[in-house]
C-alpha cells in the first residue's frame, strides 16, 4: 500500500534554520515522549537515508508544509518548490502564509493559487502576534482561500500558540460553519481537544483532521483509532510529523493499529490523495 | 427487561414536519456515522412499523421531547397530548419551552404544570436567539420549574447551538450549582465533553446524564459506559435519539454493554421512571 | 516497594475540623462513588489504625497537604509540625497559603522558607474570593516560590472552585510557561480535563501531576495509566486522597496497575522523593 505523509519536513533547504532541527535536543526529547527513537535520518541530517527510509516504508509523498514563523523558524516558497524540483515525485510542498503583515498575506494567498500550490497553510498561533484561529482578521484569508477552492492546513492541535486557548476547538469549529465549502484541514488534529475536535469533525463535513505525532502513543489515542474507523475513515489524515517522529517507524506503528484494511488505506493514501486533487 | 426510552420522536403529527423527517438524507447520513443503518420505520414514516420495533425491542415507553426551534422545527404542545393517546401507553410527552420570547415563557411552565405534564424541556442553544444554558434570562425559569419540583430536560450536548461553545458543561456545572434542588437531564449527555461532564454530574447529585445516540460508537464511549456500571449508575438514562437511531438495533447495541444486570436495568428504565415519577 | 502517598490528611489536630472529617456522609458517599468502602481509620478517626494501614501497605510516607479555606477548613503551619513530631518519620508537611489577604500571603512564603519546609500550597479556587490559578495577585506569590527553589503544590483539579472554569488547565499552562524555573504539582491533577493536562504536562517539563483519588476508578483512567506509564513516567505522583480513600486499598489498587515495575517505582515513589529533595 503506498503512503502519503501528510506532515514531514526533509533536511534541506531553508527546513535545516528551523528549530526541529536546529535543537536537535528539544526535538529527541520530543521523539522519545512518544516511545520512538530519534531517526539517524535527522540526527544526520540526511536526505538520502530519509529518502531510503520512505522507500522502505513504502511513503511514496512526503507532504512539506511550510512555515513562516519568528519563533520557529521560516521555508520560503521557493525553497518548497527546489526541494520538490530537486527530489522529483517524493515531495509536495504547501506554502505557508506570513501572517504578521495580515492585509498582505492576501496577495499571498493569490501568489500561491497562481504557482498551482494545491493547498495553503496557516500557523496562525505562531504567527509574531499570535491569532486565534477565528481572528476577524484571517477571515478575508479564509474567504479567498475557499474561492479558490483550495484546502487550508490550519495548524491547531499540540503547542500551536502560546497557551492552550490557541487549540480550543471553539475557535475552528467557527470558521468550519462560517465557511461551509472551505474544506479544513487541522493538523496536529486539534490535540489535545480529542472529543472536542472529533465532535467538531462530526458535524462539520469540511473538516479533516491530520493528528500526526499526536495519534502516536498519546491521550486520546483510541478515540482516534474508533473514528478512523468509523465515521471518520473519509476525513482522517496520516502523518508522521518527521523529523519529530521517525518516518519509517511511524508508519509500521500505524499500519498495525487495528483500522479494517479498507478503511487504513483511506486515511493512509486516499483522502490525502483526493484532498490535494492528486 | 422493560425499557423505556428516553429520546424517541414518532413519524406522527409535528415531528413529520421537523428537520429530522423532512431532510432524510441529513438524517440517515447521521445515523451511518454511529455504525447503523437507518430504519424502515423512519424512511418509511410509519407509526406500526415503529411500535413493532419498540415492541419487538422490549421498549415499553417512548419519552417524546417537543421542540420549539424556528431552525429545526417544533411541535406544540397540544401535539404532543394527542399522539399519547392516540397510542396509549406507548408514549410520554415532554413539552419545550419557546424561548424566543423568555419572558412569556414562564406563563409556559405554568401551563405546563397545570396540564400535568411530569418534566419540562428546555433547548435554549436552539432558540431563535442562542442562550448558553446558564443565560440570565433562563433563571426565572429555573426558579420556577424547581419550585414545581419537576425535572428540567435541557439540551447541552451534541449540535446544541450554533458553536461547541453551548455545550460547554461550565454553563450547565453553575445552573446545577445555583438550583440544588432542580433535577436536571441533559440529553446529548453534554457530548462531546464526556471528562467534563462526567465531572459536573460526579460532583452535582441533581444532575442526570442521557448521552442517547452520542454514547453509540462515538469518542468517549468507554467513560461513559464505566460510569454508567459505576457512580453514575443512578443517574444515566438511557435514550436512542430515534429516527436517528434505530429504537430496536440502539436498544440491542446497548444491552450488550458491559455493564452488570442490575445497573443495566437501572440505566434503561428505574432512572427514567424515578426521575417521571412512573 | 516503600510508597509515598502524596495527598493524606490524618485524623488529627485541625484536619478533624475539616469537612472531610467533620461531614463523614459527604466524605463516604466520594468513597464509594470511586468503588471502595470507607476506611474504618476514617470513620472512627483513628490515628493508630490509619498507621497500621500504612504499615500493611508500604505506605512510607504520607504528604499532608495544610488548608486555608473559610468553606472546607483549615489547618495550620504549626499543626503541621506538631503532627510530623508526633509521629516521626510517618508525615511530611506542606502549608497551604491563606490567600484572604494576598499581599499578606508574601510574608507567609517567607515564612515557610524559613521554617525548612520543603514545598509550599496554594488552593486558589477555595479561597474566600476564589481565584484562577493564573489571577495576577497570585503571580507574586509565584515569582517568590520559584526564587526560593521550592516546588509549588496547586490544587487545580476536582471541585477546586466554585465551578468547572477553575480547573480550565488554560489557566495553568499559562503559570507553567510564565514561570519555567518554578515545579507545579497539581494535585487532583487537573481532572477533569485529563487530556488537556496531560498536553500541558507534555508541554512544560516543571509540570507534575498528581491526580490522585481521581484516577481511581474516573473518567480519562486509561489516559493517565497510559502517562504514567510512558511520557510522564518522571512526572506522575500517586496519592489517595485520604480519608476519602483509603489509603492501603488505594495502594494495593494502584499496583496492580498495568505499569511496568520501573515506572511503577517512580511514580510510587521516586518522583516525590526528588521533588521533595528526601
Amino acid at each position: 500500500m503506498a503512503v502519503i505523509d501528510f506532515r514531514l519536513r526533509p533536511p534541506v533547504g531553508g527546513y535545516l534554520d528551523m528549530l526541529m532541527y536546529a535543537n536537535a535536543p528539544r526535538r529527541d526529547r520530543a521523539t522519545r515522549m512518544h516511545g520512538m527513537e530519534p531517526a539517524p535520518s535527522a540526527s544526520k541530517q540526511s536526505i538520502d537515508l530519509l529518502l531510503a527510509d520512505m522507500d522502505r516504508a513504502g511513503v511514496t509523498l512526503g507532504v512539506m508544509v511550510g512555515r513562516s514563523s519568528r519563533v520557529y523558524g521560516s521555508v520560503s516558497n521557493e525553497d518548497l518548490k527546489r526541494i520538490a524540483a530537486d527530489y522529483p515525485g517524493w515531495f509536495l510542498g504547501i506554502p505557508a502564509l506570513d501572517l504578521s503583515d495580515w492585509r498582505a498575506a492576501r496577495r499571498q494567498v493569490d501568489q500561491a493559487v497562481s504557482d498551482g500550490f494545491r493547498a495553503i497553510g496557516m500557523e496562525p498561533g505562531a504567527a509574531e502576534q499570535p491569532l486565534h484561529t477565528d481572528d476577524r482578521r484571517l477571515y478575508p484569508l479564509y474567504a479567498r482561500i475557499e474561492e479558490a477552492g483550495l484546502p487550508v492546513v490550519l495548524m491547531a492541535g499540540g503547542g500551536a500558540g502560546p497557551d492552550l486557548s490557541y487549540t480550543d476547538p471553539v475557535h475552528v469549529d467557527r470558521v468550519a460553519a462560517d465557511f461551509p465549502d472551505l474544506r479544513i484541514v487541522i493538523t496536529h488534529g486539534g490535540w489535545p481537544w480529542v472529543h472536542q475536535i472529533l465532535h467538531v469533525a462530526y458535524r462539520r463535513p469540511n473538516v479533516y483532521l491530520s493528528p500526526d505525532q499526536y495519534m502516536v502513543n498519546m491521550p486520546g489515542m483510541a478515540d482516534w483509532i474508533s473514528a478512523a474507523d468509523g465515521f471518520l475513515a473519509d476525513r482522517l489524515i496520516y502523518g508522521s510529523s518527521y523529523p519529530f517522529l521517525p518516518v519509517d517507524a511511524c508508519a509500521d506503528w500505524f499500519r498495525a493499529l487495528p483500522i479494517r484494511p479498507e478503511n487504513m488505506r483511506r486515511v493512509m493514501h486516499d483522502n490525502a490523495a483526493r484532498l490535494l486533487g492528486l
